[in-house]
């Protein structure tokens, strides 16, 4: 199998060098600059989430046209819609190498898999089952995926001290958006004792780690699709963006506003 | 492993049915309305290919601030920007049970892995290899990733008819957008003699499979990125762009125009 | 594991080059000298169907006394018993690189699968399942085994103007003659929604894909062994041979002796 090792030396001659690459790509995905990129990331999979950055900070979105859609606030904060599913989720973490950003955390939503999970909570995942298959191309299947210590540390401080409250758990990722008849895999998904499951988390914590970026989630629930009331409708969606979604943006903005001044320093091994 | 078997009857009492999932669903991922779908789709992940068909047509397009875009014109070709990935694909495809569609024409774009493959050139790949893990869900890997046979006759019989060429062969499907400097990887696809890769195809040939529905999938070589001059760049993108996806959408637009009039029958055999 | 490999460079000094050797056996196993062979080769299991052929065009009938049959008429059309099974199937296809063919079409029974699939149906497959360990030792077990698109296109065509049906479907392909009482091996059939079995496809297509040939079959339902009344019998097999035996052969004939001036051009990639 391969692990998804980046080697420069091993290419043809006159090939661009993985660097050189991604630092066209991340432009041409997002139509944003690379200079226009800040320290610290938002990645989401909506673009109102970038609407209501754009309006609340009074900057600009680039990609309109784009894959992808970006835009950067007056403090350094990037928030960028990268689409649904790992795949797109491998996709960003790659690129992300062009500009080296020193904290991503990922604001996602997920579906509830425990009856005591309601809709509208806060889920800080300590860990992904890499159930998407996307991030075997990174790394074996025993690496775990993680979030990085310190950036969650400091995102849950964050929701603490604005008096929220939040969950930690396993997180299940999966490539499969219609599941919820498929009476086998609940089976396996309460044995393995997830809390939730969502479409990225694990590849962004898997594929963060082999590139060497700081990462985090925090998923808002948004439908618990195991109960028959739970199951996401039209309206159910609306209600959870209504009532939530702004909570969830602005808890995101604060910490990655913030970590940079009032975190601890986050050191990484070389490998 | 799950088969993906959808029943009902296993079901929570009150829990909503599958079909009647997907009925609400389609609606809430297009923004389009059940009704308006036709019986011929386009599938692409390009913003762009929706509106140059809404364009052509001067029919209205949905979605905008939903995860997929759709359109439909008079003769009831819809055609759904799904966005990118294995997991956008099946979710698509799932979706699709919603409206019953007679056939399902894929309009991607992919990479050449042979020498001889030059940007511009269609491929109508004879089958897909699951390097995805998303169809894994559906059906166990010995069962293989097709299209079906009398559309893409069809389909061929149309880009002929036109006076362009095509190629056959089996593409490789694959969740990772950047792997280009992975030596292992690019060593396995010249093993497997794949003439492409993508990030779609496998996934929309099973989920159709599983699903009954009638799916093809007619390609663009838009990068070769084993050659160092065939990386994709953002010039090299804009140049494929206008030189070769208009005649790409415009097979794809007769084909799904004509297909219901003059195509063989397609009879599918009941599980 | 064997990827198939043909590479005289590797083989001890002295050692006959692979072309050599199967310039030597493909006469010693059919009797036929090499120069006899035409481009478009008609493959069967059934001495009968070389009999009708040879009668038809008045022409001899070789390898009386060797494991295989062969005959040539003056339109350079051969038809060769091969036998049965995967390994001769094998055989054949690999001893085939010493005339080159243009077109190989496997004329072969098998056993429906589905209710409605009714004895004396044609098959056109558009995949095989590779339960036959034999194409293992040609490819790894993610290549599909797949017929040519543009050979299937045509012979399609044939059945179509000369006012014959046939379904497309997977097959599945093993090296077990005997398994009606395996309960849990028709659970699996049923599983993997194939519309037949047969004992010889997929290795055809897996070693003519590694061989670079290009191949069909044909396939006629002589049996339907999952329901009590379709087990294949001494009269019912008689019945099939005289009703549709010979609209099965004259297809293949007609199919290949029209392809080289009348089908698209097929061109092979070079790997």
């Amino acid at each position: 199998m391969s692990l998804g090792s980046i080697n420069d030396k091993y290419m043809p001659k006159g090939m661009p060098k993985y660097r050189d690459i991604v630092k066209g790509w991340l432009p041409r995905y997002t139509g944003m600059d690379l200079n226009l990129f800040g320290d610290y990331i938002l990645l989401t999979n909506f673009k109102d989430y970038v609407t209501s950055f754009a309006e609340q900070f009074s900057c600009d979105i680039y990609g309109e046209n784009k894959p992808m859609q970006a835009a950067t606030n007056t403090s350094g904060v990037t928030i960028i819609n990268f689409g649904i599913g790992s795949p797109n989720a491998a996709t960003i973490m790659d690129l992300l190498c062009a500009c080296n950003p020193k904290g991503v955390l990922f604001l996602g939503k997920c579906g509830g898999l425990k009856k005591s999970a309601e809709i509208g909570h806060f889920i800080l995942p300590i860990a992904a089952i890499r159930g998407e298959g996307t991030s075997d191309d990174y790394f074996p299947p025993e690496v775990p995926a993680l979030p990085s210590f310190k950036l969650h540390k400091f995102v849950s401080q964050k929701i603490y001290e604005r008096g929220y409250d939040y969950r930690t758990g396993v997180v299940y990722t999966t490539n499969r958006r219609v599941w919820e008849h498929d009476r086998g895999f609940l089976t396996k998904l309460n044995q393995l004792r997830c809390i939730a499951i969502d479409m990225e988390t694990a590849t962004i914590f898997v594929v963060g780690h082999h590139n060497q970026i700081s990462r985090g989630a925090l998923l808002l629930v948004s439908d618990v699709p195991t109960t028959p009331e739970g199951v996401k409708t039209e309206e159910s969606d609306e209600q959870v963006t209504k009532k939530w979604a702004d909570i969830h943006l602005q808890l995101g903005i604060e910490a990655m506003s913030d970590i940079g001044s009032k975190g601890e320093k986050i050191r990484h091994f070389r490998y």
